[in-house]
């Protein structure tokens, strides 16, 4: 065993242990500990914002992009912000405790199924240092605790706010080693997180296509697959045009690098001929690089790129849309089950009897009928908080919000029951 | 690719495609196909039969155990009765379609989150050719394509069971390929199964501990693990003695190598000594030998062989019990922690607050007070039938029915709504 697979193991066991004296508290206790973390965050704000500093100027070093940067930039205000995102976890309803189903059986014993934390739950993600905090706070106000293996480029800013965050802890109820950063920053230590199988309960990946597949590809542990997005708009024949223009750009435009962002417009051919003049002028106002089969195409040859086969697999996380004809329904609905990384797709009809087929048919965690594909969100969906979006179908699909980050266990009481 | 990569593969992608023209059927149409297969079955019970007894004959011949070929042999009554099961299947409510949570969002968007198939299950099992039926009804019921792979030792009673299930499936609307036995016999099918990730949905695997763990190391498809149950009985220092008793017989010898069995008993330091005279005598009548702790084996050094650090761990599936005197409930906890495979634990006490306790800190599928091990299981819960009891935390936990056969989806219908 390596020096870092030996410390990886180490921090998990802790997380276990705490994980098993966390379980049980109340939810008093609980929002006790995550309102001590928002104020210390607030108090250690200046030393937050020094140890991310370092961060930054490597970065810069590094020759970094400006966006990179500032994703990883942290300001006093910002730490302020993160803070005030732990006070709202508090206001949440605690999910643990909760019976989801009940009844007493015909021999008298009461079965009760309750909600019960996951235990251990391991977040591998990016540049952000902010979710080490959301992530922190979702996990604790969830009954979990979090093991937090962040990138190396936000290592100073993420080991300042875990120390913030273990100090908050230390005069409250839950135990400190529920909140720990994995140590190392190499490649290795996030390698031993995912196979240490029995001691961590679930990795939740955060972050791009290629860190999630990763992820799944080198886990011994449970992985939710979480964000790939490559989601479409199908314009139907029965669409309101008007509507359909609005709905297109919305869920193209309103934000380039969402997972909820559509990637592939499909358009019904007794409709295209109508309608993309009407919507090819706006998205190049936008700045919006239209790649069409040959049918769009042929309807604006200089602006329109020809699209390519990856053009259908590519999600472009960019002001790029892939834009088909289809002859019918069942021609994108096929499409989708080919392409789609089943995140979220939309149709735009009036027509009921579409809209029903439609739903029936695309297997997507969330299906949109005359609505922008930028709702599937935790927050929009109104569950208050959000770990991430799954797109896998065991356990939690779509949107994850607390209920998604427990399991259940069944209590059944009776006085002497025998088989 | 070798030949039996691509059989494999071909038959995934079969059942791919026909999981998705079976997601949408009406539960009508679902159970009209139940129906078709449980005629079928009766009209072919003799060929059944006959093919049943080629493996019946090899078995013998390979100088298997009786009971083991007692579990492979079908008559035409037992062919019958697997033919009832099915029609029961159909009298199950359909989880298909059940809406989870709904409410109608702050801007007007109305949000379902809908039970919707998983897509293709596999299952992975052993010599009981009644399970080739069995799982293929719960999956079709809950609209589910299964791609079975049963032990060789059945392959011709599964062969021909196959074939008469997909006579039945062709005047229906289901489709013939929902149901499919993965082709070969070898270890290197299995294997193929297990790695057919994106194409099979989930896999569950049914049988003994060595099959399970197979499953779970080589798999790239998501598992469901199932049905390890190393079970305990704690008696607390405030049990009924009496119930005790009755509870621990009960727990361990109604049926000796269930998953539900309890394989440990743990009895409070303040009451052994009068509990333990009551009952080993008990245990002694009904054959089952006795691995005492130190304290235990001083009681009846005649009877009880002394336990080492092995017995803790082994779920016997025989006329065995571990026992061990504990100093308080917390050890009781810490020992169930330390050595349970998290299936079913039960504490007798009339202690509401230890019961209370025992509850909050043991984290396993299911925890009885006051009642035997033994009622873990789908039929005794009331869910009319049972896939598996699943000892992981991840999407179900405990007894299996058809609602944890299924994912979920998010239907969002607006009316032009836009973010």
């Amino acid at each position: 065993m390596s020096d870092t697979e030996r410390d990886v193991r180490l921090v998990a066991e802790r997380a276990k242990d705490a994980a098993a004296d966390l379980a049980p508290l109340s939810r008093a206790a609980k929002d006790a500990a995550l309102l001590a973390i928002a104020d210390a965050l607030v108090a250690e704000s200046a030393s937050i914002v020094a140890a991310n500093a370092d961060d930054v100027a490597r970065a810069r070093d590094n020759g970094e992009s400006e966006a990179m940067v500032d994703r990883l930039a942290l300001t006093v205000e910002r730490v302020n912000d993160i803070a005030d995102a732990v006070r709202d976890v508090c206001d949440l309803p605690d999910p643990v405790g909760e019976v989801v189903r009940g009844r007493t059986l015909p021999n008298g014993l009461e079965l009760r199924q309750v909600r019960v934390p996951l235990g251990v739950i391991g977040i591998i993600y990016e540049g952000r240092p902010n979710v080490t905090v959301d992530a922190a706070a979702l996990c604790l106000k969830s009954g979990n605790a979090a093991l937090l293996r962040g990138s190396s480029s936000a290592y100073s800013s993420n080991s300042r706010i875990a120390e913030v965050l273990r100090a908050a802890l230390a005069d409250t109820e839950v135990p400190v080693d529920a909140v720990q950063l994995v140590p190392g920053t190499g490649r290795d230590s996030a390698q031993h997180l995912m196979r240490a199988r029995g001691l961590v309960d679930v990795l939740i990946p955060r972050g791009g296509a290629a860190l999630i597949q990763a992820v799944v590809e080198g886990s011994t542990v449970p992985v939710i697959e979480t964000g790939a997005g490559n989601c479409h708009v199908y314009v139907d024949a029965d669409a309101d045009l008007r509507k359909a223009v609005a709905i297109t750009l919305n869920s193209k435009t309103q934000r380039l690098s969402t997972c909820n962002t559509a990637e592939t417009l499909l358009v019904h051919a007794s409709v295209y001929g109508k309608f993309l003049p009407l919507l090819l002028p706006e998205l190049r106002e936008r700045g919006v690089t239209v790649h069409g089969d040959e049918r769009v195409h042929a309807l604006d040859a200089e602006n329109v790129v020809a699209a390519n086969d990856a053009d259908w697999s590519t999600e472009y996380l960019s002001a790029d849309l892939a834009v088909k004809v289809v002859d019918s329904l069942d021609e994108a609905v096929a499409h989708i089950r080919r392409y789609s990384t089943d995140h979220t797709e939309a149709i735009v009809t009036e027509s009921q009897s579409a809209a029903r087929r439609f739903v029936a048919r695309v297997d997507s965690a969330a299906v949109m009928v005359n609505a922008s594909t930028r709702f599937t969100d935790g927050g929009e969906f109104g569950f208050g908080a959000e770990i991430g979006i799954s797109t896998q179908k065991l356990h939690a699909r779509g949107p994850m919000g607390l209920p998604e980050m427990t399991s259940t266990k069944y209590v059944v009481t009776g006085d002497g029951h025998l088989r």
